[in-house]
């Protein structure tokens, strides 16, 4: 043996305060779930797990699509099944593309040899249905438009209610980024007609990062199986992998993360148990407290009232504060994590996740209070409590 | 909301004894490293831990290479990466398939829009050298060779000295699918010359499925970097994801799936602290073992002397033996999962394995009583402990 052995020491690392664009903070109840001792991938009570498991992800999207599933990789992973399904050399597809996952969609449609027809707005917009329906008119005939419900680079929430039916009278499939609203922001995948909808699991499911929920409803699977070509994709073909997940074939695909698995459903319980409706307003509320607390502070938010996620929370820093060294000073002095800009909006942006588990007034408090600090460290005029006290008026006159 | 939550009761698993071609069983470290909470995938101490966990992976493969990360998917995902990365449309790639992994990479391989090359041997059975020398030369120039060193489906271990060198030779690239023995069965990449290399972490490293260990030779590098089109999996993109892992780079690609990657590391501190050889050893000493306790009963192994995998403990069922109805009673009575065989060997077929964590005495024991038992249930003369007896003999005579 020429290559020694390395010295590793023992896990050991900080614990954060998981406040970014994601992974977010695990119910202890998912850690624990997480840790059941492992069947094997076709054992029959793993299969009723798998089950109860597409059960509840059809509960979370408000779907009744049969196909249904957790695809075995994160989110991005589900982006990619989406499209390389959808998409064959040559299809026209657009892409409404305003931060970071809009144009990863753009990429992937490349690397599938479609057409792109790339529609973009200012980071932190959203589109207009008409700007999406006077492309499906100048490029028909189009097989599918893709779109992100809550563009994590932004905090941008983008109006779906209608676009299915739009897509559909021209012929198109429509394809949808949840990844930073399942189970945080209403997701209505059978309202909004959508017809391929993934997610990941370490967002607004409070769930470690390491799947991907997957749906795609009968219009999307019939033109998959209708594809003259091959996916290109043998880990992420939605036929062999329908194989595995229905009832009655279980044929045998790949082995699915057992443990990642146990951890979505037990998440998936948890919001089973709060219900949708109180899980939303949960986010809406404590987002509206934090908004306000960042507003006290001269901090605005990027987007526009109506277009925002309460799951992440874009905000631009208030005139001359250096945002990068609060970003540092809350990881090193108060273990908290948050999240920068990206791409255009680079050292323009913070970025706090209030995601799941992770949305909670406790939460808020703290990373308020912690760059109220920041901002004095930096000789801002800050009264200490300025920002906890909008957000605590927030709550009261909620 | 018009899909009402599902009713889905507490996770309460039977404990299984994982006996059959993975998952294996996992180590208890391994779980209790699982549930450390969770950093961020950019925070400066998760990147301390992708460099551990690259450093060990190196040591587990016996390589210099310095890409060797563990890809975000199973072991299959791991498989997909390495062709996806090294074939551009229109190259000769020849396949090696002898089993249900050989396959696999043969219709991934037309997947990737390559002229596939298919050699076959019987189920079993390894390859000799000079049948593929005999393919490089008369399908001249071949991209890359492909060939699984631990086929999983039949337990044949192939033999690998000299291989790379002989590809290179003729100019082509060495693909090896090492799932079922990293950890278990000596892989040395360098020394084998191989230039891409995967595995899954839920075989011999007896962590959950997950993440596929992966490395590329500067050679293999050279040859992505030099591709004329854009690899078409976004997900799997080696250059992309090297950036990921890359010290001093460390640009966002996807989120790792963090766990996981605590996982591995814990089940790669165990690797490091038994040692290679004391490892293979172990698991040499309880296959032998296991097979002399098949002999006893009449089961005989399905690959050569010398031709087969410790890890993976494939035998021929005795004459008359019904031998799914054994497995039924293992799972059922004695809650073992073992497995049964693929594709032309189904019914022909039992697969033990004995990896990591796994492969134990106190296993090789318990398997061997139940199967007896199934046995004589079925009204086979058998005399109890006669596999037993015949187990420990041969770990007396180790």
């Amino acid at each position: 043996m020429s290559i020694p052995a390395p010295t590793v020491g023992e896990l050991v690392p900080s614990v954060r305060l998981l406040l970014g664009p994601g992974p977010s903070p695990v119910h202890p109840r998912v850690y624990r779930a997480m840790t059941t001792p492992q069947l094997g991938h076709l054992d029959p009570q793993f299969l009723g797990i798998m089950n109860e498991v597409q059960a509840q992800l059809r509960f979370a999207f408000q779907t009744a699509n049969p196909f249904t599933i957790a695809v075995s990789g994160t989110g991005s992973a589900g982006m990619e099944a989406a499209l390389v399904n959808v998409i064959e050399p040559g299809d026209t597809v657009v892409i409404c593309a305003a931060g970071v996952f809009g144009n990863r969609m753009a990429d992937i449609v490349g690397r599938c040899g479609g057409k792109l027809v790339k529609l973009e707005v200012p980071w932190g917009q959203v589109f207009p249905h008409a700007t999406i329906e006077e492309a499906l008119k100048k490029h028909a005939p189009v097989k599918a438009v893709g779109i992100v419900h809550a563009e994590t680079s932004t905090g941008a929430q983008q109006p779906m209610d209608g676009l299915g039916k739009l897509c559909h009278a021209h012929g198109a499939l429509l394809v949808v980024d949840t990844v930073t609203s399942l189970g945080g922001v209403s997701v209505t995948v059978d309202d909004w007609e959508a017809d391929a909808v993934y997610s990941g699991t370490q967002k607004c499911l409070s769930c470690p990062p390491g799947l991907a929920p997957f749906t795609l409803s009968p219009r999307a699977l019939d033109a998959v199986r209708a594809r003259k070509t091959k996916v290109q994709s043998w880990y992420l073909d939605a036929g062999m992998v329908a194989d595995y997940w229905a009832e009655g074939k279980r044929v045998y695909h790949h082995t699915a993360p057992i443990s990642m698995v146990y951890a979505l459903r037990e998440a998936l319980r948890l919001v089973c148990e709060e219900g949708l409706e109180p899980r939303f307003a949960r986010h809406r509320r404590n987002a509206a407290a934090l908004i306000s607390g960042f507003r006290a502070l001269g901090a605005q938010p990027l987007s526009s009232d109506g277009e925002r996620l309460p799951s992440l929370n874009a905000v631009t820093p208030p005139e001359g504060v250096d945002e990068a060294a609060v970003r540092k000073y809350l990881l090193a002095d108060h273990d908290i994590e948050i999240g920068g800009g990206l791409g255009p909006l680079a050292g323009k942006l913070w970025r706090i996740g209030l995601m799941g588990y992770g949305s909670s007034q406790q939460n808020v408090v703290t990373v308020l209070a912690a760059i109220e600090q920041g901002m004095r460290k930096q000789g801002k005029a800050v009264a200490p409590g300025t920002a906890v006290s909008a957000a605590l008026r927030s709550y009261d006159g909620a």
